[in-house]
Formats: C-alpha cells, sequence, structure tokens
C-alpha cells in the first residue's frame, strides 16, 4: 500500500525514456514520517543536493519545495508511522547516454507505511556476512544513486527472515557496509566505521550518530579500512539506517564470503553505546520535532 | 521517433515500482535492423540469458519468442535502417532490494530509426580519452545491464559533435572500452583488445569480429591488460558495437585523464585489418541474412 506522485501529479507510472529506467541515472531518499514530520529532511535534501551536483543532475532551488509539496500532499496529515521515497532521475533521453542539457529531471514521491521495528529495535538483529563484494569507485562513493545492482545481488544471499542484514566487504575484503544500512562497532572503547571514500552509501543516519557521539562526548570515532576480524573482535555491533534507526547486532549467524562450514556463529551483546545512542536519537527527535 | 511496448502492450510507461528504475535491477540489448532483419539475433539473445543467469533473473523458454514478435509487430515489414531495444527487468517490488520470487519480470521492446553513420563508417571518427575511470568489479563485468552511470559520466565529459567516443580506463589505469563500444588495435601484426573480466561490456560485436578473425584467419586476437600508451602506440585502431558495426579511430584528439595540456593529438591510419574486417562483417551479413 503506497501513494505517489510523479512530477507532482497523480501517478504511478513513467516514460520508459526515462534514464532512471535506462541508465539508473539518479538517486532516492529514504525518509522516516513520523507524526507527519519527516525526520532528518534538510540532512535529506541536503545529501541528494550535494550527490545531484556530483553527477551533474539539476537540482533546481524549487525542488526542496516541490518535495516538501508532494509529501504533504501526500501524507495529508497522517500520524501512521511512514516511509516517504523521494526518486530524482535525470528526466527522459533520447537513444544513448548523452546528456541532453535541455532535459527535465523526473521528480518521483512515494509514502507507504512504516515496517514495524519494535521487536527489532528492543532485541537487535541478526546479521549475515555476504559474499558478494562491493566496486571500489570514488566517482560513485558515498552516493545514493539508482545503481544498486550490487545491493540486490548480496540481499539475494539469504532467504531466512530470521536474518535482517548482510554485511558487505568491498574487492580488497574491507567491511564497508550493511546491504541497507551503515555499519558501527565499538571496540576499546572507540566506535569505528568503515571509510566510505571508495565504496557504499554515505547515510544521513550515520552521520546523525557520528554527530550526536560529538555533541554528547559519549565516545571518540574513527573511520578506517577494516577486516571482517576487526568486526567481529567487537564489543558491541550496530547498524544505522533513516528508516530504523539504530539496531543492534546481537548474532553474525554465517560467513557466506568463505567456504568455511566451521564458521561459529558470534554473539554480541546489546551494548551501552547502542542503547545510549538509541536513547540520544529518540531525545534529538524530541527536540527538533515541531510537535 | 520510435514505438514501444511493454509486456507486449502498446504502451510508453511503466510502473514507479518496477526495480529497472528503483535499483538498475535489468538487462538491455541494442540491436541493429537491416531490411527487417535483426542482426545477430541469437548473439543478442544469448548474451541475455546468459547475463541473466548471472543476475539470477528469470528467463523463460518463452522470453526469446515474445521479444521477436514484440519486434515483428514495432517493424511490421518496414526495411528503413533501425535500431531495436530490448529491455529486460526483474519486476515490480516491495520497498527493500529483497527478491520477489513471484514477481513478473518486465520485457520493454523499443524500435527507432538507426541514425545515419555513412560518413563515419566511411571517414572513422575522433575519440577522447575519458577521465572517467571504470570500478573493478568482476561481479558485474562483461554484463550489459542498467547500471550505467559510469558511461553517463564519461559520456558527459565532451560536447564536440566532432567526437564520437570517449575512451575509458579502469581504477587501475587500463584501458577498457569506449563508452558504448569495445576496442581493438592493432600493433605488430596482432589485435589487441582489452580484457573485460572485471569491467566493462561484453559486445557481442566484440565477440562477432573476434570469430571473424579466427574464421578467416585473418590476424591473431590478443586480450589483456594494456595501458594508454599502449592503445597511443598502435598502427591501426578500431571501435566495434552492434549499432555501428565497425568504425576506425583516426583521430585521439585529447586525454582528459591527465592535466598535460601538452597532449598532442594523435593520428592514425584507416589501417588494413580493419577496412578486411568491415568487409568481412558485411559479407558475414549477406551470408546469414535469410533475404
Amino acid at each position: 500500500m503506497s501513494a505517489h506522485l510523479v512530477n507532482g501529479q497523480s501517478d504511478n507510472r513513467l516514460s520508459i525514456s526515462d534514464r532512471g529506467l535506462n541508465y539508473g541515472d539518479g538517486l532516492f531518499e529514504t525518509i522516516q514520517i513520523r507524526d507527519a514530520v519527516p525526520l532528518l529532511w534538510q540532512a535529506h535534501i541536503s545529501r541528494m543536493r550535494t550527490s545531484a551536483k556530483r553527477l551533474k543532475i539539476d537540482f533546481p532551488e524549487s525542488l526542496e519545495v516541490s518535495f516538501f509539496n508532494d509529501f504533504e500532499k501526500l501524507c495529508n496529515g497522517s500520524t501512521a508511522p511512514l516511509v516517504l521515497k523521494l526518486m530524482l532521475t535525470r528526466g527522459e533521453t533520447q537513444r544513448g547516454y548523452k546528456i541532453d542539457p535541455k532535459a527535465s529531471i523526473t521528480r518521483i514521491t512515494i509514502l507507504s507505511l512504516a515496517p514495524n521495528l519494535v521487536k527489532l529495535t528492543r532485541d537487535g538483529i541478526s546479521v549475515v556476512l555476504c559474499q558478494t563484494q562491493l566496486a571500489r569507485q570514488p566517482l560513485l562513493a558515498g552516493i545514493k544513486h539508482l545503481n544498486r545492482l550490487e545491493q540486490v545481488m548480496a540481499r539475494s544471499e539469504w532467504q531466512a527472515t530470521s536474518i535482517t542484514e548482510g554485511i558487505v566487504c568491498d574487492t580488497q575484503g574491507y567491511v564497508i557496509e550493511g546491504c541497507m544500512s551503515n555499519l558501527f562497532w565499538v571496540k576499546n572503547n572507540i566506535l569505528h566505521t568503515p571509510d566510505l571514500s571508495l565504496s557504499g552509501v554515505e547515510g544521513v543516519m550515520r552521520n546523525q550518530v557520528i554527530e550526536l557521539c560529538k555533541e554528547h562526548q559519549l565516545i571518540d570515532t574513527r573511520s578506517g579500512f577494516y577486516s571482517k576480524q576487526d568486526l567481529l573482535n567487537a564489543d558491541e555491533i550496530f547498524i544505522t539506517n533513516s528508516v530504523f534507526d539504530i539496531l543492534a547486532v546481537v548474532n553474525v549467524e554465517a560467513d557466506y564470503s568463505t567456504q568455511d562450514i566451521m564458521f561459529t556463529p558470534r554473539i554480541f551483546k546489546f551494548g551501552p553505546i547502542t542503547r545510549a545512542l538509541q536513547a540520544l536519537l529518540q531525545q534529538y527527535y524530541l527536540r527538533k520535532s515541531p510537535v
């Protein structure tokens, strides 16, 4: 169940000439809606604007307002927990990769019911280590663009509903992120998160967590290139994204990247830093919310 | 000007829930139509089938016939030079990367007028060396999938209509291909073409050229990892794709990958191997054509 607008019009279809379809030539944002408020709206719009600039996609001044108007129209004051997906493509194209400077961007806005995350937030989640590796591509690293075949392939590695997320490494074997989330772990009272300058998506929630740690002097944060073993040696692990906020990883159940059938599932505690950040984030939402 | 079918129905739009749009989760083929015959049809279908298998996209037995029926319906016996684009996506999706095994693939068929290539085929083309580099990703290498942001970015590097193609290297600096073509060059009576096991699209025309060389014992072919300097030292250079067949590169006009403003444009002769392959290809078409 969802409601949609394409370029502000009630529609759920777009042209097969759109470059979003033909080349994945566009961007998206996924935003949590609580009590009719899009959380971290400015951070999402700002990331989309920065990413559009990197990909030379037009991001007119009016676009933020247009997306917000779309949201208000679709939400219509509902206080249900919702998820807002914004897509921006370079618009329609002739055959061929060449960018038509006269083409107009396509704006797509989709509002859906949020998944129920109470249990996962309370109990933590199980993850696997994926075999799929992410290419190292500084040109596209960090950007939430529409070229997501790597994530699709990684997500296809497990079927069990007991597994919430898969952790992916880059082609050099460094741990990067989850299929749909960013990754953090605590070791020796330092919060570690992978460097995303070569692969991965720079999540809005990832930056929010780093900000909260700094603002509240909770723990020092370090980003770098880390091995799977670094992750498995952690004191506590959590993942972040804009829809589910912060989830504790309490179980690394399998490693599909090795033929090691002797891999022993690793149990992690739902740790104090994870709990503190979950609480600080909810406080932040209350503080920032206009409600 | 083009004619289109979506899942066999006359339509030029598709659902915004399609995974082709959301993730670039699909494949395409671009096929030259001459006298109402799709050239190298079997090779195109075979590549799409192999690629679908690698990406775990359903490719039912009936799909080849469905695409061919689409083509015949759109072509309607016209003998104009045309270009057929086939797209296959994993179909519609709920939010999230997870593959729904019950989802049906989407089949898109687009027929357009072919560009006029007489002058380029006769005189050869000018190219530039692009700054954009291709990631090394064995998982996706060779596949003509819908994640084409790298090509879009490379193609955006030049505007001059006198430049037909841009040559791209991988992130290690090895020459890989053109934005929309494969690359060959002759040096010391060996035909060289880049290894595509880590990056690039394995073009149907590339394989056809390698086959023709072997069948006619024209020249030995070697694939490997080569530098830009290897390319610039060539005796003759040509590019291939399914729409324009084989085009001689007679000028490498600029190197955007270096800040070297002293780069001297390099002139190449429209060489005998290029001419021989152009002729052999046209003979092959006549031999194979049912007309």
